[in-house]
């Protein structure tokens, strides 16, 4: 049967050590349950990377939500999104009457200092942290002449400057090019405000059967995917191989092409990121991304909006539930509740996360998802 | 449509710190990809607690499987279960043509010194770890007067002389309850040898739609469930009511009665565990789970053989593998291949994992699984 995102909800997000993750979650649930006009559920997906084992039900537990199937996914960035799949798709086949997509993650008590890696963690114990592996996708890029270090900024401060208009956002700000550019180094050639900030923060949706209300977005496509082993020949950065081929994936499930989405909540960890993306996405050519930010055209009031929420850059990362913020944005802006950041007349739009280091391959996890009518 | 598991494989289970995860991985999945005469899957489910983040990915991409969607995920002891569940489902649905499911954990070289505690964490802060949680069941049920210290310890010598016939155990032995109750004391009442060990290992299954094969092992019904809000009036110790909850689903969609099935595979982290279990199943009423373990009832040769691999107590518990070995164990039965552990003439049998130890709930999860024709 069709389904529908029925509610949404998401508490703040920022760093906010000392606000009980078991208090994140409820902003997110109680706004998404209420939203959805409903406190029952039939089943729960929890998104989370670093979230402890068990996390799932201490925090629902404390939120009397018990006695039903939860589970807790892992996937990478894209943790949040891969409860909305397998959400969407229980309630698609009958399994379960309305489903809770959750997703949370406290990540400044966890990333308080060094990440030790692992012992199979061979990108880790080289030292190649997603800061470094971006940066190098990034350097690669811009070798091809594709695009100038001052168009990757541009991403930067567009998504600023779309968040100064999202007041749950952890960040936002009008920077120039030239300030985004001399902030400090993290890892070369990708500036701080090219890089997404340790976030906490919450997301949920509520998955059921869709009845044609009007509050009510259709899930129109969906595509989940992990990476293929990395063939180094790629012409294309690391990830976007990933990207292109779980896209190609929804929008032939959504029966819609690249041009029919009003706007899209893409993963832009990092300014390269979102470039690579909105190529991979087929928003604009191959090796268009940094002209498509310089010109205006990804920024809301262009053709083609990315990001209007901030993005990961601006609104914030918290892993697990950065997915699930991604479709609140999206269900916010297809109701013309998004306010100042709002696209006009948007119908359709497009939620893309990827992640995960593993070298070997081309991304961990993709989740590409087409909502609206 | 019907689902069948067609093909099983574990590794060798033990302290085995040395032995890369994916080594571990590797053996499972080539043995039960093998039996299941492919070398191709559509989709992997993945078990693991304490795996860190991408160790699907990582193990996954190791072995040559990539491109497809990969999902972890951590439901306690269940995790590894719950992998089995979500696959049954994506198979039975049609969504996947076959699916790998994938169990792992590396528990000697996470836990090898003491576990810290996240913040929220309120039952390991204030101490209470699971044979602490385990230990607190077992002195109110012998508080009651249905069994003895006596009638616990001989779970543990019964599951310790069963793994005398399993060649991938951890442990096994000839104990008398005399050594088991003189064993080091771990969680008074609970001594070493009434404790499951620290383990390593890797266990899969793969599933496909059944086709009436010789060898394969039809999956005739599952359930899922977490526990309900804890009842502190229940007269059931902690976690009774979860495993009886779940059962009931399973047997109700399996139709069959407790009677009717030849061998459990259950959750016997520690002796106390297996007895409330055995209860909770059906298999002997309310109390009689001491005197039924005692009496040779639940040893195999006995009317209703309990854990002939040896069980968490004997063949291991590397949590996030344990289910599917749980699995591995009951399919080796029912074809007859269980060698000097074989339960003559089975044809029914079911596996059950619970776990979690959140203190509020009466339970994190639980998965009863019913296979065979």
């Amino acid at each position: 049967m069709d389904v529908a995102v029925h509610g949404v909800g998401t508490s703040h997000f920022g760093r906010q050590p000392d606000r009980p993750l078991i208090d994140l979650a409820w902003d997110a649930v109680r706004e998404a349950l209420a939203d959805a006009g409903t406190d029952q559920v039939d089943a729960v997906y929890v998104g989370t990377v670093f979230g402890a084992p068990g996390v799932a039900q201490r925090v629902l537990s404390a939120l009397g939500i018990t006695g039903i199937p939860i589970l807790t996914l892992e996937n990478a960035c894209a943790s949040g999104t891969t409860a909305l799949v397998e959400g969407h798709e229980a309630v698609r086949t009958g399994r379960y009457g309305r489903v809770l997509a959750l997703g949370l993650e406290q990540m400044s008590t966890t990333f308080g200092g060094a990440i030790h890696p692992e012992s199979s963690d061979a990108e880790g114990l080289a030292g190649l942290a997603l800061p470094a592996l971006y940066a190098m996708a990034a350097h690669r890029y811009l070798q091809t002449g594709a695009a100038t270090a001052e168009q990757l900024a541009t991403v930067s401060v567009k998504n600023h400057a779309h968040a100064l208009h999202n007041p749950r956002a952890q960040y936002s700000g009008s920077y120039t090019v030239e300030q985004v550019l001399g902030s400090r180094m993290i890892a070369d050639p990708l500036t701080l405000l090219q890089c997404c900030p340790t976030s906490d923060g919450a997301a949920a949706a509520v998955l059921a059967p869709a009845t044609g209300g009007a509050r009510e977005i259709p899930v129109r496509g969906l595509a989940i995917r992990s990476g293929d082993l990395w063939d180094h020949r790629s012409p294309h950065v690391w990830g976007y191989d990933l990207v292109a081929a779980t896209a190609a994936l929804a929008y032939e499930a959504a029966g819609i092409a690249p041009g029919d989405v009003d706007l899209f909540e893409v993963h832009d960890a990092f300014t390269i990121g979102e470039v690579a993306t909105t190529e991979a996405l087929g928003i604009v050519g191959h090796g268009d991304g940094g002209k498509a930010a310089e010109s205006g055209r990804t920024a809301v009031g262009g053709a083609s909006p990315v990001n209007p929420s901030g993005g990961l850059l601006s609104r914030g990362h918290p892993l697990g539930a950065t997915g699930l913020a991604q479709v609140a944005e999206v269900v916010w802006q297809l109701r013309g509740d998004a306010g100042g950041r709002q696209v006009d007349g948007a119908r359709i739009g497009l939620v893309e996360t990827m992640g995960g280091g593993v070298s070997g391959i081309d991304g961990n996890a993709c989740v590409v998802a087409v909502l609206g009518a």
